[in-house]
């Protein structure tokens, strides 16, 4: 039986249990706490940011792979040093890690990007600010996520402390019309999949909902899109899932927001909306199996975050909306925190939205 | 968070692992090896006709279900005295575990049955032959499953040794068209919530397939199966899964055949085919949440069983069949054991058991 090892006991590690068990997959965590959401598949605690931790983790499975892209890529390189399968590989990895990394290479390989920059000093970012209207995003290139390492910047003065650690990625204020994310997944093979794009919505920089597919009268997004995000995890030789953020403009251009290459909060729509969930695709993808069906299994399904604390002991107010499904992390309640998410599937998308919401409220428990 | 004890570590159990996971239960089970079927939820492992080992198991627990009916009913009597919930509970459940009773209960309630009878003796055995055409159904009452324990009679010489063992139930050859399974979950509050019944075709006395809803032209047999199915879960206050095998004759009557108390092989259709699948249900029902909805996804699922082995390096070879999930017990092969299953979904009856069949065949591996 082949043993997946996952970096990171989140959400995303605990969403892979349930594919891992039907596929035959031996599923191993290293978690950073014995209480983490995926503890159930916890079977090492510690750090993974420790050399010694992570290799001995890794000698116990057959690949690695990832719940979060914090794991420093000097680790990963000695990770595939031992001849482990690293899915994806460090190579692949440095351009979900490194945002100007990301950008250099995508600018290469001419995929349409904002308008974007590096500063190393207040008076690069004087001359940006100039550029572009007054008024741009500045990004840490590591270690950002769900809003933190990002600001709105009107003043090269806001940059001084980011600035005096190293570069800073700047770029343009997108006017967008609305939030996409391509997910696809690819094989070591090459074999890729694509689900149809869906449109996030986010709330304080954090995701909060998401369509799919991401409704449209102009079905040549969805090609546009599925086309871009192939040939992105072609490019950067992407194993397992690829979640590409992308931003539509209001003359229907799609710019590349961000990469991850693993599980997105995007994509936990395809549980109930996909043949294949990307946890399942996951899966299949990092061990190396032929990718499932990403094809939609109900006409729209909508996905709401539930944040902060949630209360499943009110289930018994649910009964009327029986087609919710209820995902719950597991995680202690926290001002903000993603605790869990539902999802509900239909066939108008106004209804399914109203749906998901009334019950990620109901759920959600103040704290 | 809610602990819900599981006692036994087949396929049942493992299937639980992945509902358990989004609902936010903590799923433990007892099993009887360390490397059950269900071992990534083993927190104990020891023989479950011991009752000092089923006690310490449930003191870790809220709530206790089961995997089969094999545990002995003064064990799941002392279970209650001690406090713990255990759904289905013994009153419900020894109308599984002894088909004489279950036979005896379902005709005082009036439930449509094959002609039965209990015999003590060789000459009880004549008689029924002689009066039932020569050629009879004999059941032990208790321990049997999958084909075992169930006979083909002509000459009552072929009963000594189970009559010396205790009484043996007599069952007229029902001249049946098909077989079908209604399943149906009730919780300890009342609710019950039934899925469409199913078409089931066994092999050697083995489930080997299962199609929902089960083809028919007459609408009338969903309904007057459900609503058995709810009488008798209401009757026998059955709490969890209650499986109800039938059999349908050609002049259109269902009899009850078999009752289980528990998910069951004819429900596994029900993953990919329903809203709810039976193993989510099964824990909505035991944890006394609302139910979920039991409406159909596709017009048609197919499950088909895979026996003896199970070779997933041929995923390769079912790309093109890609909406074909596969179940992988997590077994060791064994001539004639189940190892795992497929399921199809799709909008045609034939084509969707023919994707199915191919694929169970693909996977299957000589041994």
């Amino acid at each position: 039986m082949t043993k997946v090892g996952v970096i990171g006991g989140g959400q995303l590690a605990r969403m892979m249990i349930g594919p891992s068990v039907e596929l035959g997959l031996e599923l191993r965590v290293l978690a950073e706490t014995s209480d983490s959401s995926a503890r159930d598949r916890t079977t090492s605690v510690g750090d993974y940011r420790d050399l010694e931790t992570v290799l001995a983790f890794a000698r116990e499975v057959d690949v690695i792979t990832f719940d979060h892209e914090h794991v420093p890529s000097d680790i990963i390189v000695a990770l595939e040093k031992t001849g482990v399968a690293v899915r994806p590989g460090s190579a692949a990895l440095t351009f979900a890690q490194d945002k100007i990394l990301m950008r250099e290479r995508l600018e290469e390989l001419g995929h349409p990007l904002p308008v974007w920059s590096v500063a190393h000093t207040p008076e690069d970012v004087s001359i940006f600010l100039e550029a572009n209207g007054g008024r741009i995003i500045a990004k840490v290139p590591r270690g950002g996520y769900d809003g933190k390492g990002v600001a709105v910047v009107t003043d090269p003065e806001q940059l001084d402390e980011w600035l005096a650690r190293g570069p800073v990625l700047l770029e343009e204020m997108v006017d967008f019309s609305r939030e996409l994310a391509q997910l696809v997944a690819r094989r070591p093979t090459g074999e890729t999949a694509a689900w149809p794009v869906v449109e996030t919505t986010q709330a304080n920089g954090v995701c909060a909902e998401v369509i799919l597919p991401a409704p449209t009268e102009n079905h040549n997004v969805i090609e546009v899109a599925a086309e871009l995000g192939r040939q992105i995890a072609h490019d950067l030789d992407v194993t397992g899932v690829l979640a590409v953020e992308l931003f539509e403009t209001a003359d229907g251009r799609l710019l590349v927001n961000e990469l991850a290459m693993r599980p997105h909060n995007s994509g936990h729509v395809t549980i109930e909306g996909s043949v294949t969930s990307q946890f399942e695709q996951h899966l299949r993808a990092v061990t190396d199996i032929p990718l499932g069906s990403t094809e939609s299994q109900h006409p729209w399904a909508v996905m709401v975050n539930v944040f902060g604390g949630m209360d499943v002991q009110r289930y018994g107010r649910i009964s009327a909306s029986s087609d919710v499904k209820l995902h719950n992390y597991g995680k202690e309640a926290r001002a903000g925190r993603k605790v869990g998410h539902v999802t509900a599937t239909g066939a108008d998308v106004s209804d399914t939205t109203s749906r998901a919401r009334a019950v990620a409220e109901i759920f959600h428990a103040d704290i």
